[in-house]
């Protein structure tokens, strides 16, 4: 039986037309105004994997090393579907594009557009050097599980039935109404359904917690204008460690850097985003 | 009179074929294998803030706010044609694409493809909150020069001629053959004709340091493979300060992060990269 998210992630190639797949986006990873940005990020991430798999001779590509997706307008559940292009295939990396779009009163709409590289982390795995330290967080057990968020929150965010997420309580205060204003929250994640995760995985978890301007005290709804992830390496099975972190607000922006640790304490992606934040509320 | 940045980066419309601009790269903007991708991002980042130009009625969105670019083959000094695209005109910002091609044995060759959503930094400049903290530098004048470089690295890098770049001398252990390893290089950095920094310069600004591989005593060439930055606010004029930090090496890839400072103690761009790194000389 397929998983949650490979399910929700899911595209078919369309017999006939390169480069065309066929997906499905489903209520049940929907977060505020529309479809959580990573789940959409691994639906035309899985399609890029797609065009580079290996191919006769020609060794497959299937991880995004580095993928930049710039959301143009809000996805919505119902069907999609991601048209790809090859920009170069390369020995050891091809770079490709691609973009989302769902019809809207029988006219196509662009969700986002992707330009990403992709390689073979199985091929590069072994060495690290690394002078990253993972986040220090209290067991699972201990952390704020998101059933225990506010019910009016979890009214907008059918995404979090999808994932089983233990929030570190001293980055919960916006939860309580009592945001430290310290820009970071972190957390334990994993799929509800135990689905492990892969390098697509990655693509949902680097945008899969809270946003992080919660934290700051600005609980309106921040729009990602672009987001930048690099996959690093293949994570290891169970729990991933996930910090946020935001250290600047200018003129109604704001970044968002996420890591994301897995199992054996390897820093397995690194995304950053542009997000528009509305004024603190007084 | 022009300066140096501003003939470097120039690019003209063209007659007749919209969203074509010609520029040419020049001899002067070399460094290690090519033509240094900061000054090529600030080419295509000039097309685009062309095209974004404010039109009768329609506001202007001269500014990137971010930008991502994925370089798929070395630029070389030439003749160079930007073909941008408009993805989404919007009321507050407003999302491109530009690829750079260069011509080879009379076929057109991709150097990079570029995705941005552009805006206008005069419009929302003002309020800041931020966490982050400017580095820490030895006045300028007690800072390593470029032209203290070692000849055989100045020799590949007219780059270099442009720049008023002092480092600190506590990140240049490379320079002597003493790599201190902690992948850190930062500096002081501006124009050597006295060119002001504006947006568009702030992205070669993000580029325009040493490798900070170097650091790590690893002193080959780390072509970048994606390169994301984000303007935060307008430079003030004067001297910026530039760090550049890594932390991680995996399987041959490396992350290099930048941040700018203004004279005013502003941060005002960030960027990240993923590069190919060579395994360390013994």
């Amino acid at each position: 039986m397929s998983s949650e998210f490979d399910t929700g992630s899911a595209v078919t190639a369309r017999e006939g037309e390169p480069g065309a797949y066929d997906g499905e986006l489903g209520e049940g990873w929907r977060i505020g105004g529309g479809i959580n940005g990573g789940l959409l990020l691994a639906v035309a991430g899985r399609a890029l994997s797609q065009e580079f798999a290996a191919e006769g001779d020609r060794p497959g590509h299937p991880d995004p090393l580095a993928i930049s997706a710039y959301y143009l307008t809000p996805g919505e559940p119902g069907p999609a579907t991601v048209r790809t292009s090859v920009v170069r295939r390369g020995r050891a990396v091809s770079t490709g594009q691609a973009s989302l779009y769902q019809d809207k009163d029988g006219e196509p709409v662009e969700r986002f557009r992707v330009l990403a590289t992709y390689g073979d982390l199985a091929a590069v795995d072994g060495d690290v050097t690394t002078t990253a330290v993972p986040p220090q967080l209290p067991p699972p057990e201990d952390c704020l599980a998101a059933a225990q968020a506010p019910p009016s929150f979890l009214k907008h965010a059918s995404l979090l039935e999808r994932l089983d997420l233990r929030l570190d309580p001293a980055t919960t205060g916006w939860a309580m109404g009592r945001p430290s204003g310290n820009g970071v929250i972190r957390g334990w994640l994993r799929m509800a359904d135990g689905r492990e995760p892969d390098p697509l995985l990655l693509l949902l978890a680097v945008d899969a917690l809270p946003p992080v301007a919660f934290e700051l005290g600005l609980p309106g709804w921040t729009p990602t204008l672009e987001l930048t992830a690099h996959v690093r390496a293949r994570p290891a099975p169970g729990w991933l460690r996930v910090s946020l972190t935001n250290r600047t607000l200018t003129g109604g922006f704001m970044e968002e850097d996420a890591e994301v640790w897995d199992s054996e304490g390897r820093l397995v992606a690194l995304s950053r985003q542009l997000a528009r934040a509305s004024a603190p509320q007084r």
